[in-house]
């Protein structure tokens, strides 16, 4: 079953630890083993799993920023907001955690991490939980 | 289970859209809701969902081929694609759609795109339903 | 069900093929058909899939080293691991395969690749099969 929550999002381009949220949607449910998706139904802005540094989250912004910046794209024209889909791309709007016990299988410093874009807005996160 | 369907690409590097061709093969089968997993058998190909707007698909290409090219790739020397394997590794080779009331669960902009980095050719699409 | 199994990294930078190691896990259960999940719970290693050739892995870890270096990253004053971090998050830390018959659905070329950014390190590798 998928079940989704919201959250609103409060700069330009942030990055927002959604693992308690995450969590909490698989408490209320009977998954004991089995396989959490974790899916943005948005085009700007993404999700990844990592350690959650004040520092490190500056850098991964400064990172796609980068990466996406400096270009003349051509989306631009219709909507001034392509580095933002751009960067959503490269980073991709799912991920995967195991479910053992009940709980998310994640490493000592691993967190899911939303990544807005192109804020502030109110974001939907979509939570699939299949059963083994 | 996994069904898969074929299509021709027609240029060397190519954005297609394939949320029609995906959710085709969802409709064949009884999966109300679960999650659909997409991935190609391919190398220099690769999947993302984003939006379907043709300045953006071309930004796509440009952005990829801008992170690929201008090395001295060692794979050159094998094969002259390098920049369509680095290409593939950094989109990656699946998605993954949430599945409710039968229908794929995808944001108002989302579509599910292939991206063809060393055409034209002939590729394959594999669809993976599962059922909670 | 999730099943671990445990390897050792010899280098800095480095990628291993673990395909025989996922098909090993895949081969003790009786998951005839549906969904393969391999994750990393790992911050500095990642997972793609792409052909096994040494000249392109080579070419990998020039690309990500190319991609996240030469910036002062805020990270590296409290570990110096920032380019492992932001390579990690570039290239994701999970892969899905379809399972058929009992077997991996992977192309002729496609091989499973875990990458070191950070090692040499002892890393786990989760795989999760779940059935349709």
């Amino acid at each position: 079953m998928t079940r989704t929550f919201a959250l609103p999002t409060s700069s330009r381009r942030q990055v927002l630890d959604i693992t308690e949220e995450v969590a909490g949607m698989l408490a209320k449910t009977d998954v004991s083993s089995g396989l959490c998706t974790v899916t943005v139904p948005h085009c700007t802005c993404a999700l990844y799993i990592n350690e959650h540094e004040e520092g490190l989250l500056h850098d991964v912004l400064t990172l796609v920023g980068g990466l996406v910046g400096g270009e003349d794209w051509h989306h631009d024209r219709i909507d001034h907001n392509a580095g933002a889909h751009l960067g959503a791309t490269l980073l991709g709007n799912s991920v995967q955690i195991p479910v053992e016990g009940g709980n998310l299988v994640l490493g000592t410093w691993q967190r899911i991490q939303l990544v807005e874009l192109d804020g502030p807005r109110h974001r939907r996160v979509n939570v699939t939980l299949i059963s083994d």
